[in-house]
């Protein structure tokens, strides 16, 4: 199904790049009454910086997840009906994500606003795992002569960010700044290479078999 | 017109992530007032239970109708005129649906909240089923051997909603609950695998031939 | 730049795809005060026609400029920096559409709304007739065997919009009534088929030359 | 990483469309109290012009940056994770420009205003910058028989914007207008064609090597 492929990843480019820009209309200009002098507006400016400090955390976060998705379909031969309906409960997640940044920069002191943000995005991760697994699965969805090493490798790396986000809502018990510190220090571990980059970097420096050309048209 | 297939798939995936996405704007951060406690914010996003639903049932049934556009241009070979407005027809209610969804949140309990809404995902379906049986009437814009029990299972499959829809609309007048509960439902039915997977599974498994591998390539 | 036609494109399907989902955010669900009954609904829907016209018609006519755009790259072999930025001028237009739809909405007696609608429309179809003329000036960007008749059936088809919208500004200082009825009974002009098909039809239906196929694939 | 080119595309044009397209939502209608007579209108919507302004300059300025990332790629034959990452940053100042805009559309004369949609575009500006270094450094990314002149033509043009836009903001202390007058006049320069046009256009219109064609295909 390589047509399908090419029309989920626009779905979901689209998804993206819409849910990470959405993300700026929680970024309000500050309104001055008119008694206000405008040597008001530096302090009126700084005081956002929980927006711009989640404006950044959740746009590098979404980053991540496309990226994550990004290097699955890249390994992913062909579709079916499924793993499209996987793939659209992912984008579900995805698209709340303004949502749940929005509560967060609004409540940052607030132990229920950690939890939600971090809800959200473990439920991001494990679609995300849930899509790895259905796709290589008897390697369902991808070359039989994928290693088996990378599927376990890119199920690792998936995985480890819903679990560093639950993490991050038990320490907001204790104290909900370091909560947001892990929140804005997990993105950073994905930006970095991995063990995942071996295989992915193999599959894309060989010549393309012929078969794999075809498909890569789309 | 490959090249035209190519677009009109653009500007759809386009207008199916923004319209998707943008669903997440009708849900709002609480404010608390200043006198409140903050131990009130649990209470008020229970509160948005309404708006998580609606969100959900609309970004699935979205996604229903996206898979459903996707496999009818999976089959369609070329496009005119007239089909490109059917498909701009097909948009302009895909791109209301966050309209009829914030009136629906907002009034879950009136009727002609549900009769909008259900309205709404009528006029997508019908469109959609315009939009099929435009293409296949003399097989005027699909293969020439396109058999004609996919032709029908595909139409079946694209009227079942509406009719639905409509039926849900009717109970309104007993129990709009119960309308709710069949807006929820419905989509589970699509993304079930029905007879027209077989037709789908087999054009995208059996190696393309040569002329149908170009179009492919849009 | 056949790689800069495949990108001018995704930026153009991307900008008309925003702008005209875009539209549904000017359409608000009525707000019920609390000691109005719920029997108010039905009213303060019916209210909102003028948002669900003015919705129809610049969703419509975005498709009328979108249809037109796609047709004329479809013809257009190449790109340099003046075309890229006629076209990015193009979507500044287009982009503005939400703007001066939401001005005629809220104001559709007023002859300078539907003065600014107006303009933003001739803008749009003025800066279109540009990049047809540049691309097709000396056949600069076109194929030099492409007939004089259709670049001048498709320059004429590109002009009549403005010229009408033209007369419907003018015809305002009458009756705002009749000036919202030209702007809605254009685009059906559009829908219809017009003597360019002709030429687009060919251009598809003929087998592509293997020069034209490569750039196709684009 | 031909596959990566292509969504890496995907994601930035669909980033572009709608951080271009959401500009226009700064623009808001003009509400006329019932008292006021509709002959207000025309002085309501003159007073917009600040916005009107700031929302050409923007949309203009984005348009460069695309056009920069644009001809970047266009040279790009490879991708790895840093260049992503670079790419993802890019993303993340240019959507933010909605919000900068809006800041100096509201606070035209305020320098904090103006110092702030400067920085904005400067960090565009230097991150592009870094995405040219990064890919071009041991030509990494780039053909091997890539033109030095190009590689530092092509630097240079990508950094005279911030280096222009810091000027904009010194000369903010003397005269907040004249800054404005150098945020509209830098995308002129931009427009106009360049020394790193003869590379591009040289690399366009020679016949693609057969490697390069497979490459031109994402």
């Amino acid at each position: 199904m390589q047509l399908g492929r090419n029309r989920i990843e626009a779905l979901t480019d689209g998804v993206f790049a819409v849910a990470m820009t959405l993300l700026v209309l929680d970024i309000k200009v500050p309104e001055l009454e008119q008694s206000l002098s405008s040597a008001e507006l530096p302090f009126r400016l700084l005081a956002l910086w929980p927006k711009f400090l989640t404006y950044a955390i959740s746009f590098v976060i979404l980053g991540v997840y496309w990226v994550g998705h990004h290097m699955q379909l890249s390994f992913i031969r062909s579709a079916d009906r499924p793993l499209l309906w996987i793939n659209i409960l992912f984008l579900l997640w995805v698209a709340l994500v303004p949502f749940s940044t929005a509560l967060l920069s609004e409540y940052t002191k607030h132990r229920l606003a950690i939890a939600v943000y971090g809800a959200n995005l473990i439920a991001i991760g494990l679609t995300l795992a849930l899509h790895w697994w259905y796709a290589t699965a008897g390697t369902r969805h991808v070359d039989p002569d994928t290693h088996p090493g990378l599927v376990r490798a890119a199920m690792a790396r998936t995985l480890t960010g819903p679990l560093l986000y639950l993490i991050a809502i038990a320490i907001s018990f204790f104290s909900t700044g370091l909560s947001l510190v892990v929140y804005a220090l997990v993105p950073i571990l994905y930006v970095l290479p991995g063990r995942v980059d071996i295989h992915w970097g193999k599959r894309h420096h060989e010549k393309p078999k012929p078969d794999q050309a075809a498909a890569d048209r789309h």
